[in-house]
Parts: structure tokens; sequence; C-alpha cells
């Protein structure tokens, strides 16, 4: 037997890695809370019939789902607008309109893993139920602009591109195509960007359309068409418009979008969409049966994408690297210089981590070398001696080297006053 | 079509729901941080053997496992002991020992959903990698009653039943039965004290024991037993051994378990065990077909049962509606009185967020009064007016019902200073 390795397309978070995680997630809720938005989760396993056509068949072909041992047809969530919506639809006359509501999580996609794809992969999700006004799409744009610029990103570093669904509405109108090919048709536009002209070509005639058609309806369309208007408005009063490009060619795969579509794309190194977005505002009547109808729009930014530019970004690293050194280190680490004195150590370290400090010590005996050796490693400010002197103690600032004697009964307080951060405070606030 | 459901087992949680969560987790996190354990999270889903014989058959049997796209065997994690071990295995080398993680993340399993049980849960998992010594279950066994004070749960609310795995070895030695039936013996133990006395001898007799013998053992063990030395001078130098009974009957039923066990159960409401862990010193070898040997040791808390316990408890409760209160409030609403002024008030809004306070606003036109409910409801700290005055703005503390007018130009700075906890800090820190 071989050792065990993750599943492919499974990812381990070792410290390291888990405080990258951890400092993405602060942002985001930083973001979320200045934004007025409130935290919630829904369940990880759904019924696989939730994303049956509501999501668009790309979609329900990468479910991972599976028949639970009582026979339930149930799919780890690809996406959370689903679960998001059966919620809403449950539960929405308990909140006050319009509902801001974000949330943390895995999703879990059986693609073929690349670079800036994972099978499972965490989402931040953010909505706006209940506010049909285009101000709660604007509200949304604005949002994933400043969530982008807390993690040190500028204009010179990501775009949103910005369409509405219903231009296309109206040029499918406008041509007279049948509802049938519709689906067809804002799929064959997701992909127009990456695939040969030709081949788009075709399909396009394959629904009694062509290229050229297409390309001059994109031509017709500018900042300064109508549907643009509240949002260009909304934007540049916020001092944010120039972080928006339109562009006619996002529509989004996913088939429950009505109005707006975004996504946020970065400038430098041509990755996949940052995050994306939009208005759905028929998704909790479909999934209600037609019992709640609630306005609606979101988008998700994944957490793999984001890593790749991060990882990137001199800047943004920056960042990352004072929060990952906060997040591997110690306040103290307590050396225990005499064992005859092991009981008063653990009584030290007690006291210290009651007074809310992070405290490590050597489990066993040890030299004291090593001690101060595991100190360092530890990335401990300070090294607190106990030793034959006790209730004296030494304490050795491991930054500057200065060095005090303490005695046992004021040390916790010493200590606290001399860490400004004491827990965790800067690692998860 | 009727409306959809959660799958049976699984939760949403609603804001006010998450809040709560978010709290069990902030708990969490600050009581690992003081005690120098670093956060780690591994993949949810792990190949179905990982789990095959090394947990046991119950865990085994519980399993949400199925194929996936690619044809293999894969299954949701029942728990995370075996995810940290394979994860040491492959990278234990690039970390000092003992290594102290942490992990806070879901796991599921198949078992009937009751009272403190649901099919997916969230674990918080404490383990320590590398140290032999009993100084490191004691660490664990003192950070389980630490994490548990944190909720503000005393001595009258749980107690630590401790006990080791070597001392039934031992018993089982002395009366010589055979190695096939001592995981059978153990999970007889681990039953025995919610089964019928009658019960439990046939069981024992079927391996050549009796009841009568088992509980004359049981009898036989103490605090004094040579076995808990270490563990109890170490937890009474800490001033914590109170918190532990000596309790032969606590086996754990995960296979794996070769040293001490122990549980944390609450002593008001007889509910299941509240966390439980133990020394499992083969695992890793194990996991890894010998090539890395590691001791190793740790527990794991689901936050179901703990939910549960809070929910009883008066004083957990009024730290919750706190955080709660703080979680679902913002420290500004700001009132638009004056429709023309509205790209004012969105700079306003922009500016505001900038300086790292929580702003929420109503998107559309609404009347004053309307707005001032909304900034109620939302728990806003402070009502900012943007009328027709504008740059002199009109601020209505919403606590105190004061009011003062202040120029744009320092409103921010102002507000920022009467704002104790600008952006989310007590929420997540």
């Amino acid at each position: 037997m071989a050792a065990f390795q993750t599943v492919k397309g499974f990812r381990d978070f070792f410290p390291e890695d888990c405080a990258l995680r951890n400092y993405i997630f602060a942002q985001w809720r930083k973001t979320a809370c200045r934004y007025g938005f409130v935290e919630y989760e829904g369940a990880v396993i759904e019924q696989t019939a939730l994303y049956k056509k509501k999501s668009g068949d790309e979609i329900t072909g990468q479910l991972f789902c599976f028949e639970d041992k009582g026979g339930r047809e149930v799919a780890l969530r690809p996406e959370v607008t689903p679960t998001l919506a059966r919620m809403a639809a449950a539960r929405q006359r308990d909140y006050r309109k319009p509902m801001k509501w974000f949330q943390i999580g895995s999703c879990f996609r059986y693609e073929e893993p690349q670079r800036g794809r994972t099978r499972e992969f965490v989402q931040f999700n953010v909505d706006i139920l209940g506010e049909a006004a285009q101000a709660a799409d604007a509200e949304l744009v604005a949002f994933s602009i400043d969530v982008m610029r807390s993690f040190g990103f500028g204009p010179e570093e990501f775009i949103i591109r910005l369409s509405d669904r219903r231009l296309w509405t109206q040029f499918l109108d406008a041509e007279k195509i049948a509802e049938e090919h519709r689906a067809t048709f804002l799929q064959i536009i997701d992909k127009m960007e990456r695939a040969p002209k030709e081949a788009t070509d075709t399909k396009l005639k394959a629904i009694g359309l062509s290229l050229q058609q297409v390309q001059d309806f994109i031509a017709s369309v500018d900042e300064n068409s109508a549907v643009f208007a509240p949002l260009r408005q909304n934007l540049t009063a916020r001092g944010l418009w120039n972080y928006v490009k339109i562009d006619p060619g996002i529509v989004r795969g996913l088939a429950y979008y009505t109005g707006t579509v975004f996504e946020v794309f970065d400038l430098k190194h041509n990755l996949r969409a940052i995050a994306g977005g939009g208005r759905y505002d028929n998704l909790v009547s479909l999934l209600s049966d037609g019992n709640v109808d609630l306005p609606a729009c979101g988008f998700a930014m994944g957490d793999v994408v984001l890593t790749e530019l991060i990882n990137r970004s001199p800047d943004a690293l920056e960042n990352v690297a004072a929060w990952t050194r906060e997040a591997l280190s110690n306040d103290v680490y307590i050396v225990v210089a005499d064992e005859t004195k092991r009981t008063e150590a653990l009584q030290t370290v007690t006291a210290l981590r009651k007074a809310g400090l992070r405290v490590d010590f050597s489990l066993t005996a040890q030299k004291v070398g090593k001690q101060f050796q595991a100190a360092e490693a530890a990335k401990a400010r300070f090294a607190v001696v106990i030793g034959a002197e006790y209730p004296l103690i030494t304490v050795k600032n491991l930054i500057n080297r200065e060095q005090q004697e303490l005695q046992a009964e004021v040390l916790a307080a010493k200590l606290v006053e001399q860490v400004s951060q004491p827990v965790y405070t800067a690692l998860i606030a």
C-alpha cells in the first residue's frame, strides 16, 4: 500500500497556506461588513433537482452527485445561489428588504483541474434580495471593486466588464429569433472570446444569425447606452466608473440571469474571471414553485484565481506576509531553565494564557539553548525564563534583544502592556 | 413541484444562526492561539480507503461515499484525524516538533439525525504531533477545559472523563484474551454505559469474560493509578485537576487510540459527549505504509452538542447575544432627506466605508421616516442625514438620541472617533 494522496482536484492547506486563506476570508468579511451585509451559510449538500435546468446544462454536467444511503439523489453544491434562493423562499418574510447577505464556503465542480481551477474551491457570495432597482446592481459592482482594492489591487490590475442580458433580448427580439434558440445563443456569445471566428459564425448561422450581425450589434453598444445609465450615474458618484468597461460579450454561463451581468478580470496576466455575477429576478420564484417572488442580484468570487493573482503581485504579497508572520507566531515562549521549577513554569503558562497571551513552551525537559532555538522558531516576541531565581523571572525581548527582570506576580500584566495585539486580533480582524 | 427543502440531516444558517456559529469559531480560534497552535485545513473529500479499517467499523458504516465521475471511490470526511495523519506523513519533515495544529471544518456522517446529531457538523480538531510524552496529552486536556471555560462554562457545568486504553490492554493481557476479541471488547465497554447489564454480560461472556470481572477491574482503578500520574501532576500544577474524573468506561469508539482517552461531558443535561480524543501513536505510520512514525494525540469538539449546551445556559447565551447584536448591526445609516443630493449621499457612503465604518443606506428614494425606521432596524449607532443643507450634515446618535451638526469634510474622522469598534473587530477577534 502506497502512502495516501489527496483526491484529484482537492487541496490541503498546510499552516502557511491556511494563513493566506484566512487572510482572504478576513478581507472578504471586512468589505462585507463595511457594505452593511450580514453573513449566512447554507447546506453544502442539496437535492440534485435543485440544480437541474435552473443553472444551465454546463453546471449540471459538472455536479458531484450521488445517491445517499437513504436513496436520495443529492449533490455537493456547485454554486450557492440556488441554496440562497431556496433559503430566501422559505424565510424571506422574517427579514426586512433589501436583504444584504454574504456567505463564504466550499463549492464543488467536476472539471479538469488546471491553473486557476480546482474541483473544490471556496466561494464568497454577495447578494441583495428584494430590491428591483439597479441601485442594488451598482452597490454590488462597487462592492466587487472595493473587495479587490482591499487586497491592494488598483485600476492597473483589474477591470469590471459590464453588460446586461436585456441588450441581447432586445437584439434577439429585433432579429425575431425563436425562444428555443436563445439559451444556445447566449452560450455562443459566452464562449465567443476564446473560440475561432469561423466556428462562432457557423454556430450562429445554425440559429439564423451571423457573426457580422453580432459584431455590428456589439459595436453599437457603449457606455452611453440607456440600459447602463443608472449604474453609470451611481458609480460615477462613488468615483468608481473608471474601473468599469462596457462589454456586451459578457453574458455569464449560468442560465438564470435576467439583467445586469458583470465579471472582474485582471489586466496583467490574462487569468480566468476573478468574480462574476448579475441580476436573477426569477430564480426565487422558480425554486419556490411561484410562491415567493423576490427580485435579486449578486456576485461570487472564488479563492483560486484570486490566490493566483495575489501570488503574482508583490504589493499584495507584502500584506499577506505580514499577516502570515502574525498567524504563525507566538507572543511568549516559556523557557524552563530549572526542571525542578516545572510546576511554576506550568503556573506561569496558565497565567499568561489567561491574560490572553499566545504562549508556547517545551512540553518536556530540554537544554536551555534548545528551548531558546524553539522560541526563535516559534517567532515568539518574548522568552520568559523560569529558573532557580523564581519568583524572579528573566524576560528577553527576542526582537530588540533587551532583557528585563520581573516578579512572577506582575509578569502577565507587564507583558500584556508590551504586546500590542494580545490575542489573534491582527490575524482575524 | 413543491418548494425545495434541505436534505435530511443538513442545516442552513440564517444570519442569527451564522452569528452564533461564528461566535463559536472565534472562541475556538482564540483558545487555540493562546495555546500556541497554528491553523490548517485538509481536503473535505478523501479516498474511501483512508477510512477503511483505520477508524473502526462503526464510522465506515456511516460514510457518505460514492464513485466520482472519474471512477474514484471517494468519501466526505467523517472525521479529520486520518486527513491530518496523511498530511503529516507527507510533510512532517518541514515542521519543527512538536507540531501543534488545529483545524475547523465540516464533517459528514450518515446517522439518524436526533438532538445533538446532524449528518453534517463542524468539528474543531486540536492535535499535537511528534511528542510521545504524556505532557502533550495534559496540554490537550487543559486546552479542552479552557475552551469550555471560554464559553462561560465552569466546574458545575462540565467534566473531563479520563482514561487510558493501556489499562484495558493490561487487563486483557492478564485475562489472556486473544487479540481477535480486543476490538469487540472495547466496543462493548464503549456502549456499556447505555446498555442493559445483562446484554453487556452476555456479550462479555462470548469472549470469555464477565461483567463482574470488568466491574471489579473498573473499581480497582482510580486517580492514584500510576498510568495517570503524569497527567495528574501536570494538571494539578495548572489548577485544573478538579475538572477531571477518572473513568475507565471511556474508551472512545475509534479503533486507532493507543493511550490516553478522554471525553468532555456536561453535568446538567446528560447530553452526548461535547468533545473527545486521545493518543494515537500508530496512525501516521499505518497511513504512510510505515514510512513515517510520528507519535500523536488530539481531540475534536463538534458544534452540534456545544450549540445545544450554549442554548441551555443563560450565562453563555448572554455572551452570544452581545456578539450577535454586534454581528447584525451597522455603525452608520445614511438617510437621504433630499433626493437631489443622492450623489452627495453616495459620496458620503463611500467616504465612511473607506474610513472602515460599517455603512448602510436606502438604495432608492424613500420617505425620511421610513429611512429612520430602516436605520433602527439595521441597529445603526448613527443616522447621518444628507439634506438640502449639505455639506452641513445632521448626525443623530440612535442610542443616546443626541444630535450633532458636522461638516462633510470632517464627518468620517469624527464618526470613527465615536465608534469604538470600527470594522467587525468585536465580531471576529
